[in-house]
């Protein structure tokens, strides 16, 4: 298994020359950010160097929608069904020893002190200051001792505690009831994971659903996981790095600002703080930092996300044959859906589907199946010459939206959705897209003469003197 | 000069390794479209050996902006501007002796054959038939003795026919003068010239104004032009070959369908027809074929109409910035505009001068200045997080559109316009994109060790074996 753990898939990253090494010393304040930034879309990167931290910093261990599926082992088309399938089928992870468990191999609990052993960056100019941005929070819910795990932004705002950004979803709801009691919430933050447990992380489900779970059903065997030392949590067990806290009642702290995925800053205010009870960490651990708004980041974000919107779809228009959310989107704000077409008005039925998927979703566009809708020149394309204003457009007053949407009033803005599809019953020739019969099974490397000498003597211009 | 001639530019293509040469046999149907399709946006294609023809085919001459500025000896942000001031400004053309002009170097004054001597292509699954889809077609004024160029596409009808679709422009105009007194019109078409040429022949002018002329204008020296054999037509001097002939008045004959620009079929119907009277030609002459709707196709349109649509919204919103006419959107039916807005309400006011630039121009897209518009993941970024549809929409129903987007009515549409420009009363932080200070300026390849072995021993899960 390539991503059995974070260093079996760096491992495979460098066997297909996808890890760039910086050996070169590199500073936490925006350098390490900027350099992961290069290369995004591309390249993992190790910096080996990071000022003068012994642990090693690594950013965008997938950066591309390919390199998620190679992680997953399947291929682009396989990702989402694959992802489904997992969310369906939760598998139980397995608890071992911590004699077996390398995230024990170091067990810090006293004099604890962040940025004397982490090397945590500043990504953004405006970004309050350093923030630990790969962390899996798993908190476990008392009643039904079920974990939930998700990712959030960590400002570190002392040497044992960090400001915490929870929205109102599930962890928000076990904190609430803790802190209703009167009592802390205890938590793990687990860095360093393979890109499997990351992207499990951020699945769509209903509560009580524990994402480490859909992590072993997506890797066909169960996650390895082992307890920690200060709390009742049980983080993996190939975890490069835990730190394990409370989530403390009653206290809030200034967090923010901090660069956010739709490329705006997320505002300072008192939010919730975590207290740092210990730190176990593997022989020489590896620090992973996702940049902000970078491809690690909205695709980490975006793939679960479609995960859950192909299934709406397909609740409301069960010919629904792929979704995406774009990049250019935020991979959350716009969804591209393309459908096989059997009832006219099913396009616009697809579109609502997908507003009632999620409140995030801000703008839909409709597409033919035969429309490679990961192409969004295509997908240009077919609002181009597809799509007339005035009977294909949907347009909603004062919905729910997404409150990092800087364009909203506070969250509530206005939904768009475009139907691109053709008429069912317009006339074969009017719609047919030109091909060049043949094309797609032509390999023109079998064509390109690389012995050529190329253009011949009696074509170049200086042999024509008299002419010039 | 690079593009001083079709070949000095193929000399450039090559020089820059950006020229592809197949000398294995290939079939004029389809094979010769598919390979240079396989290329485009990347090298231009000469096809040595085009069945049992002696004369070379050429496809792809330009393909991206970026070949098009070289072309211009320019940059990309200097392609614009030096068009606006080559049309503002054009520069009379030379008229040379027969003898100096290569395309005299053969003339055929009868037993015209043109698919014996020329090898044209069948570029689509439904074409009619061989197509010529680089000719520039040249026509004269018999009032005020000034050319008009334009291309049109070409349909071989028979030896020595050809169907031709003219769009109701300046050529049409003529031809209507001639056929209303019973006399036909006499043309040139030119094929094999430098891009310049070509790229000079899409410009958008008044009636009367000679695109030879701005030819040489783009040039900054005069274009060489040859009077015709057979007719009373200029044509520049070092085209590869030149069919001399008369749009006849009152015959029309059954032409298409045709693969257009907007990647669907242009329809079968009785069209205008060219009798060819006189071939000329250089030596070992070399035919130019654009395969439809591929970018040098689309280019080639594109890049003069965002010259004269930069003009207009110049006119109503003088702090225009950029406008860009995307691939996905045809080069035609898309326009994404930036602006620095002054006053609230312009980037309306932008839409409504592009509608009125061109009735091609279907959606528009209006982004603040500091969006790169030619980076279409930023431009749908700032749909994303810029754009509320309940204010910043415009529609416009029942308007002028292309006749070739299947999705009009004959032509007749909708438009639609996006204002995604921040309102100027936002408060600072709430659109404050995020940056990395020192992004720009760093070079990642100065970080990159290519000498480093990789991941170091100690983070190699398989050196951990007690651990997995």
């Amino acid at each position: 298994m390539r991503a059995k753990t974070f260093r079996t898939w760096l491992e495979y990253m460098q066997s297909t020359e996808r890890l760039a090494v910086i050996d070169k010393r590199v500073k936490l304040k925006y350098e390490v950010a900027s350099i992961a930034k290069k290369l995004d879309g591309k390249k993992a990167v190790y910096f080996t160097q990071v000022e003068d931290y012994s642990i090693p910093v690594v950013s965008g261990i997938c950066t591309t929608r390919q390199q998620f599926a190679e992680a997953l082992e399947t291929d682009q088309s396989g990702l989402i069904p694959k992802f489904i399938q997992a969310v369906s089928n939760p598998l139980p992870y397995r608890l071992v020893d911590k004699k077996d468990a390398p995230v024990k191999e170091n067990v810090i609990l006293k004099n604890i002190d962040l940025m004397e052993i982490l090397p945590i960056p500043i990504h953004h100019e405006k970004d309050s200051g350093h923030y630990i941005t790969a962390g899996l929070l798993i908190v476990r819910d008392p009643l039904t001792r079920k974990q939930n795990v998700s990712i959030h932004r960590l400002q570190v705002s002392s040497k044992d505690r960090l400001g915490i950004l929870i929205l109102p979803r599930h962890t928000f709801h076990l904190y609430r009831q803790a802190e209703e009691a009167g009592k802390p919430l205890e938590c793990a933050i687990a860095i360093g994971v393979d890109p499997i447990t990351l992207l499990a992380s951020q699945a769509s489900t209903p509560f009580g659903i524990d994402e480490l779970e859909i992590a072993s059903a997506l890797r066909g065997e169960p996650l390895e996981v082992v307890r920690c030392e200060t709390v009742d949590i049980d983080v993996p067990a190939h975890a490069e790095i835990v730190l394990e806290g409370k989530i403390l009642p009653r206290v809030r702290e200034p967090e923010g600002p901090f660069g956010e995925f739709p490329k705006y800053y997320g505002s300072r205010s008192d939010k919730e703080v975590v207290q740092i009870t210990g730190i176990t960490h593997r022989n020489h651990p590896i620090f992973h930092t996702i940049v902000p708004a970078g491809y690690e980041h909205l695709l980490l974000g975006g793939i679960p996300r479609e995960a859950s919107l192909f299934q709406s779809v397909k609740q409301t228009v069960p010919s629904v044959k792929s979704v995406h959310m774009s990049l250019g989107g935020t991979c959350r704000y716009h969804a591209i859906i393309s459908i096989k077409k059997r009832n006219e008005g099913e396009a616009k039925n697809a579109i609502l589907a997908a507003f009632a998927n999620s409140f995030d979703i801000k703008h839909v566009v409709v597409v033919d199946e035969e429309i490679d809708i990961f192409n969004m020149e295509e997908v240009e394309w077919a609002i181009a010459t597809r799509f007339q204003a005035d009977r294909d457009l949907i347009v909603i007053h004062g919905a729910q939206g997404s409150k990092l949407d800087p364009s909203t009033n506070n969250g509530v803005g206005c939904k768009m959705g475009l139907d691109c599809t053709v008429p069912l019953d317009s006339e074969p020739m009017k719609y047919l897209r030109i091909e060049i019969p043949g094309y797609n099974d032509l390999d023109v490397d079998e064509y390109i003469n690389q012995e050529s000498t190329g253009l011949k003597p009696e074509h170049l211009e200086k042999n024509n003197a008299a002419s010039i």
